[in-house]
């Protein structure tokens, strides 16, 4: 399969941002002096958990519920999404008086439940497998006309994602590198086209957890892959890239990092030691990445996009000393 | 017994202000949104989580050193604390080249022997006992004529406290309140004196775990009163007053508010949750008060100062979802 997109345009990107600004928080880079002495390098934290939802997914949420006109807000939206997407579209669409319809599985976290019915949204539950999701997006689509915006799949959606990494080198104007978690690939396609765009000489490093490598193995095979499980504590990256996606990544990334579980936990556990700071394990694979390649980074500025601070406070995986 | 203490002047903590700025960090004052309209006001949360050692104790260690003479420095230093305090005389003797020793109880958690082990500090075990710290001091002195740093019993503790109020109140000039929690009363002590001299319009509430309420008892009774147990998750409010302390507080505390284990717990973790920054328990007493009395606060400005964000990953108190 030949892939052929119309990327998205600088001036999409800079529009996305226009429109955004006003509803979303301006977040703050913080810096830790221990973690730059452990690493040996400067490294900026770029603070999307201090987003609103508490993750970068309500950029996108509100870049695509501007977009829409009245007889598409009329009708509402859909997405499926048990995590950040479904509660940033939840409070997109109050936001913007839209009605928001978000399908997530059955065995959803009680919490996550709570706070996409807190914005107002109407839940759809369904069954557990991808194919469940489609069919009962369909089926709602069939019904009430609603407007289906994908987590990832979706140029308005990469676009809003793509006015983190553009704030943030607005910011730190010389970073070297900017290290982001590859999950659908809405971030870090967003942030590849904020680096060539704005700021050419950063180089955008993706990270992986191994569970859910597809876009390490996908870039090694020259086609897209699926992930086969979705077996990561990093709830936010088991999706599998698109062919839209995938495009941007394979034209752009300098380079794939992937850890593993316990690069993860002990990255996590770091920062919320040192910096006393909540982040969720998808973003706390940038730090373990950061971690991983010391000795590559060394010296360099590092700017590392922390998605979101979503955590469940009665499953954390904190049980032994582990550094 | 008469307590007659001189209460340290303005003149004593702008000195200790001016001692101490250049090795502290001005910490940040942060709001939510959401927590402002569950409480129906507008609180400012001053966070000293984020000072260096992860916690307000640098500001009185580091203006105690400094007001030490070579003899003394080349001396030592010497404290009991298994906790902040200790962290503090620790690093602030590193940065002036003393030597410190560190009196702790010999089942203190290994995080923090090895954090005070980190700051290049002596530890020297002892039994349980307040009786056991105070015999293994005295050796210790007559041993090494090392010179003794009370956690709180003392001018140059309370003053460095107290720049935290001052610095808070310089970016908050008009807050109805400060709320800040009571241990041994160092904190509480400085917070009250710097409201005086710099703010006298701004009231100061105390809050103290039910199971440590020696301040509210020795208020109730107009003389120091000391804890009967030390049973509470709040590790750093353990300690009973002193009549220095004492007299401070009974002569300019508008309240003390006392709150039950599960109220700090919920309140924690509501912190933790909306803000997505880690407070510990001591500190989670504030807002524990705020939600107590949340509707005679309603409409004010209140100042809570988050006192440390160390906190043990591995002995967490999330077990249900408590809100």
């Amino acid at each position: 399969m030949i892939s052929s997109f119309k990327v998205p345009s600088i001036r999409d990107i800079v529009s996305s941002s226009n429109r955004i600004q006003q509803y979303i928080h301006k977040t703050p880079v913080l810096t830790s002096t221990s973690i730059n002495e452990l690493i040996g390098a400067s490294l900026y934290f770029k603070c999307e958990n201090y987003q609103k939802v508490g993750a970068f997914k309500i950029r996108g949420a509100t870049n695509a519920i501007l977009q829409l006109n009245d007889k598409e807000k009329t009708n509402g939206v859909v997405t499926h999404s048990s995590g950040n997407h479904g509660q940033a579209i939840a409070l997109a669409a109050k936001w913007f008086n839209s009605k928001a319809y978000i399908i997530m599985p059955e065995n959803s976290a009680k919490p996550k439940i709570e706070a996409i019915r807190g914005y107002g949204a109407e839940i759809i539950f369904c069954g557990p497998t991808q194919r469940d999701r489609e069919v009962t997006v369909e089926n709602l689509i069939t019904k009430t006309n609603a407007h289906f915006i994908h987590p990832y799949d979706d140029d308005r959606i990469i676009c809003g994602q793509a006015t983190a990494a553009k704030e943030f080198m607005e910011e730190m104007p010389d970073l070297d590198y900017i290290i982001a978690p590859i999950g659908g690939g809405g971030l870090i396609s967003g942030t590849i086209l904020s680096a060539q765009y704005f700021n050419p000489k950063t180089k955008i490093i993706g990270v992986e957890p191994q569970e859910v490598d597809d876009a390490y193995q996908s870039l090694k095979a020259g086609v897209l892959q699926k992930n086969g499980t979705i077996n990561t504590l990093a709830d936010g990256l088991r999706a599998s890239l698109s062919e839209r996606t995938f495009s941007i990544i394979k034209n752009g990334i300098h380079e794939i990092i992937t850890i593993s579980e316990a690069e993860m936990i002990k990255a996590m556990r770091l920062v919320w030691e040192r910096m006393k700071i909540i982040i969720e394990p998808s973003s706390a694979t940038v730090m373990a990445a950061a971690l991983k390649q010391k000795e590559k980074l060394k010296g360099k500025k590092i700017g590392l996009i922390i998605t979101g601070g979503n955590v469940d406070l009665e499953a954390l995986p904190f049980t032994t000393h582990s550094y």
